[in-house]
Formats: C-alpha cells, structure tokens, sequence
C-alpha cells in the first residue's frame, strides 16, 4: 500500500483505502496478502459504500486491491476459531453470510456504477464481488475461481453472482470442479468486460470511470436502479415499469438540458456538475 | 427508397414500405436519414405487424431500413416540441413511450418469425427493435449503441430488449458508457446471429426468412409463442407448458403429414400452402 | 457395445447399459443406430437415475451413447404406430412427453453431478438430454441440432433446456431453421463445456468425472441443488436462501474437515468416503 499512500493520503485508515479524484472514488482493499474478507473488512467496505450514496462529489466507485491477490473470499481462520463457541459458531456463520449478503446487494443496489479492477485471484466471495459490480476490468494476470468445493464448504453464495454473469455450462464448471480459469477465458464467460496490460489497468479503468462520471448522476442512478429492477420481472412488467421511468426521466431537467444540447450541438450541463 | 421501389412496387405509402414476396413480408423503415420512431413509424409499423397476423400469405417478416442508418430511436425533435404543452410533455411522452412498448411487444408476441436486417446504425429504440427481432443478421457496416445517457435519458426501454439478448456486464458497459459496438462484437455479444458483407446481406436474410417460411406457419407460430412463455417460466412449469403444447402439436395435422413424410423420405405439405 | 461389453459387465441388461467405477456411474445409451428415446429407454434411464440417487457408491454420473448417434430424440416410429389408437394417440403422446419431463427434471434435481459425453449426433429430445446435463463435453464429430421444425413437430420441450443453456437468438435459429451445428459453434453457443479429439473424449470425461467425484458428495449435492434452486430467484430471495445454506454447509462435518485440512495444508478425508 505504500505506492498508493505515497501517492494520495487516504482518507480513511483501515483494512479499506478511500481515495476520491475527479468524481471517482477508489476503494483498495488493503488487508494483503489474501485481502480475506473478514467481518471487519465487509464493516468497513459497506460503511463506504453507504457514505458514497450521500456523497456529492462521489459520482461512480473503482473497487480494487492492494497486492497481488484481488480477494481471496472470506476469512477462514477466523471462521474456524469460531467453532470453539458454544453453538459451534452458528450465530458468527450466519452474521458473515448475512455481511456478505448486504455488502454484495449495496454494491447492485447503489445508486452509483461500481466498477471492479482486478488485477490477481479474484476467488470465492472475492469473485462474488467481480460479478456484482456493474463493470470488471482485468489484467492479464488477473484468475477467478469458486474453489468452495475442494474445502468442503460449496461456494453457494457465490455462485449468485456468478450465475447471473455466466451462462450456466460455465458456471457448474467452476463450481463443480474447482479449478481457476485466466483472464481471456472469464471475459469469454462473460464475467469480465475487457482483458488490459497490467501496466495500463489502472488508466483504463480510471478512463471507464471518467467517462461514466461524465454523464449526469442522476440519469445513471434512474437507469442503474430501472435495470436490475427489470432484470427480475417478466417482459410485459418489465416494459410497465421501464417506460414509466422513462416518462420521469423525460421530465427531468437533465434530459431537457441533454436533448437541448445534442439538438443544439454543443456539450451539456448537467444540474449535479 | 428508390431503388427499392424500382424493383417492387409497394403496399402502402407512408414511412413504412410493405413488400410481400414468396411468404416474406417485407417492412422497410422508409424515413430516412434517421428512420426515426416518430409516433407516426410506430403507429405504422404497429399496424403492419397487426395486419400481417391475419394474413394468411405473410410466412415470415423481415424488418430493414432505407438508407445508411437502421433506425436513430425516437424522434427527439417530435418530443421536445412538446415540452410547450400545458403539462409539459408528459401525456406525450407517456404515449410515445406506451406506443414503443406496444411495437416492441407487438413483435416479440408476433405468431410469425420477425428477423432484423441491420446495414447501419441501431441506436437507443432502434437497437431494441433488433433486440426484440427473433433473428437479427448485420453486415460488416452495422454498429450499435445505447446512447442514452450521453443525453440525459437513460435507454430505461431499450435495455428490457438488450437485457434479454447479451450478458448483464456487456449491457451494463453499452448502457452506461454509451459507447458504439461494431457488428463483430454485438455478434460475440449475442445480439445478431451472423455478420455478412454487405452487398449479400439481402440475399442471405432473404435466404434465411425462406427456409423458415417453407416450414408449417402453424407450427412455427405454436413454436414461438411457447419459446417466450417458457422463457419466463420456472423449469417444472416451463416444462408442464411446453408438454401440454407438443401433445397438442401432436396432434395436429401438420405433425402427422410431416412426421408421415420424413418416415416415408417425402416432401411434406403443409395445411397452409 | 461389444467393446464396452468386454471390458466390464454390464450391471443391467437392456437399452440402458450402466457400469460403476471408481465413483463414476457410466450409463450408456445402447439402442444404436438412433438411441431414440422410446418410453422403455426413458424408463431405464430414469430408472437408473433414481436408483443412483440412494447408492452410495456413486459419486458422478456420465452420460453416454453406442455407436454415431449420441440420441435422436423421440421414437417417431413408436409414436405415430399410437395414431391408430381410439384417442389417435393423445394418452401415448401425453405418457411420453410426461416421462420425457420427468428424465430431463431428474437429471436437473438428481443430487449427482451429471456430464454429457456426446460424441455424434445430439437432435431434438436429445439436445435436451446434453442441455440438461450439468456439464457436457463433446467430440469435434459431435453435432446438435433441433429439427422439430422441419417434421411439423416443433421442439417446445427440447427447447426449455436450449433456451436455458444459451442466448435467445441463438436457440431461436436453431429452432426456427432447424439446421445443424457444429460441436464448437455448441461451445461458442454454451451448450457445452469443451471440444476434444475424439479419441481422447473418454478420457478427459472420466477425468472431470474423477475430479468431481473426489470432492464430498454431500457438498456437491447440496450446492448443486442450491444452484438450480437460486437460479429461479430474484437476488434478495437467492441471497436469503444460499445464504442459510452457507451456514448449514459451515456447520457440516466435511467442510470442518475440508477447511482444517487446507489450513493445515494436508488431503482431507470425507465423511463418504
């Protein structure tokens, strides 16, 4: 981490680095080298995530991490020292699916674009991360598993995420046997969106991020918000809800002022710049 | 238009140009440059749609563009013209965006196959017509974009289509960057089926939407209709619908004759030819 | 099947020919040329299914056919004999399309990994048997295609596995066309998992199945099934329902062992073996 520091303080001290440049917040997992995701770490991704959603000057999220391992899922030896409890760890079992269950359902539900930069093993909760944010960006370095199986405990929760990014041939695939694929075989899954050089993955992804940070806040928000909701419903409701969200959305000042201006030919002011 | 035209006078004047040859029932947009949807394209495309479901020698619809773009989505100019209205525009916009979900719906629920001809731009509505086409074939020159939110309104309607053709990281990058995809990548996507050079792209959809209309029209309907009731279905129901379905298609006529013929090595003739 | 034969016995005489080693359960369609899915195979094959699921010496389950015909659907012959019935066939016709559901939900919900080995072709009922598979690896001379279309029979049931494997426009031109593709045009589509030389299927089959079967059962089993149950779920109810699940997997036996074995760094030892 000291790279990052070095370059930025960061705003927050912990096992999660907050840095905000140009409307682009970055959280670094910062818990190397397997950036497990304990209990205190999904606290403190979560906190920020849920401070970015009243944060102005936020305006889309890059989720990455320090060292060579993006995420190596969730915290086992803290996990196993729980069995010493008296209900065997019951209460502490079900306090981190449930963690894990809101971090991953804040970052779908955010009204921000979360983009994930991966750059080493994305692995169990830590691939259930990739797959839940809106956009994934890799280096060739970058490898993905759901290796559950091996250790007697089936990435179940994981496999959410992951079913709803990869056809489901691909995903038994992984989950049934374990094994780790690379970067180009996720982006043919369809789990990552693009495949980058190492040294240019941060650029890249500030690039993305840049770029959707660009457009109006609240234009994003409505059709970030409109298309996880229509992905659950039938075709017929889906149109319900989406064209009536497209009426509001009409209505809105952005959309006069950015019909205005590609009218008008010239650039739009968005009322949240 | 001329050239088209030229070769085949057409049914109906107007921004849709109605064609029928062999069983292919040819709906051309015929506003160029744009082929935008004002009210006016929908209400006549709509009506196309509507008449070619009782008309017994429509087999197959193909849907095309004159000119180099596809179609440019809804009419921007129409609508912002109506922000003068005492309400602001919102009963237009809520009857321009009704009238969308009733096309889009209108093909998808179509007994007949509709397969998009793409030689240009699909943008934001016009992306979601070849997304909502049962096949869609583009050549080389077709690009595709949802490009929305580059002017304050969120492609909300668009991507019910999209959504339900490509993965949710590729709809999420084409939504929320609004960036424009070659025909290439929207076939990696999933969005068209095939690519062709251009000066084949008529004859090899003409190919496609004839092979398909030397089929039994009843059966394809029967086909279709199940495809997308099932889709939205849970298996043990998508399963008890589609059972009650092909015992049904069993025994109607055109499954004996067939089945008859491909035992007995013959031709078969269909009821309705 | 004499080469099959002489290598092991088979455990059952008839259509369905099922040999047991090392965890994996072959059973082999052995109704060559076509290996069509009359009631008496669907029986069988349902039939050893069911009696897989309480062996315990069965950890994965292969599926495959004799001869150059993986399965070509349903017995057409069987089926248009019944035309003479009083009913003209419908009780037949509803019998075999309520087998045809139970087979391909009991190779869905079986609690064993299931892998379709496919080296030939795979039409109509039986696409739908490779579909339903968890996992499907084909040869290079594998082909699939749904011809329903074609006999004046459309494939409505084949086409519930199809359109859960892969993209709507891709399982629509194969049910509208009715053509056949090619074993990677399968792998591009999703239908299966791998393409291999022929002369190699066998082995890499049996080492997935080899692979898999080395896990715990109980593990598999319960993520398998938590797979296909989440898969019909809005997120929030999939994350309420796997994440119970997690806790319950915590809790078991095999995944105290499988973690403190990787903790430990040493092969762990399940409870079923």
């Amino acid at each position: 981490m000291a790279e990052i520091l070095a370059i930025k303080p960061a705003a927050v001290e912990g096992p999660v680095v907050a840095q905000l440049d140009k409307g682009v917040l970055r959280l670094t997992l910062a818990n190397p080298p397997a950036n497990a995701l304990s209990l205190a770490v999904m606290a403190a991704l979560t906190a920020e995530l849920e401070r970015a959603r009243t944060d102005k000057a936020v305006r889309v999220i890059v989720l990455s991490a320090a060292g060579k391992v993006f995420c190596a899922g969730h915290d086992l030896k803290e996990m196993t020292a729980r069995r010493a409890d008296a209900d065997h760890g019951k209460a502490f079992f079900a306090e981190t699916f449930a963690a894990c269950a809101t971090l991953m359902q804040a970052i779908v539900r955010h009204p921000l674009p979360v983009i994930a930069e991966v750059d080493g093993l994305a692995t169990a909760a830590g691939l259930q991360l990739v797959a839940s944010c809106d956009l994934a960006i890799a280096s060739h370095e970058a490898t993905f598993c759901t290796p559950g199986v091996n250790i007697g405990l089936f990435c179940s929760t994981p496999m959410v995420a992951l079913s709803r990014n990869v056809s489901r041939k691909h995903a038994m695939e992984m989950l049934l046997t374990g094994e780790t694929i690379d970067a180009p075989t996720a982006k043919e899954f369809g789990l990552v969106n693009r495949v980058v050089p190492r040294e240019y993955l941060n650029q890249i992804v500030t690039k993305y991020a840049q770029t959707i940070a660009s457009k109006s806040s609240l234009v994003v928000k409505t059709g970030k918000e409109a298309f996880y909701a229509q992905a659950e419903m039938g075709l017929a409701d889906a149109y319900a809800h989406t064209g009536a969200i497209m009426v509001e959305n009409m209505l809105a000042r952005d959309a006069a002022e950015g019909i205005g201006a590609f009218i008008g030919k010239r650039k739009p002011q968005w009322s949240d710049e």
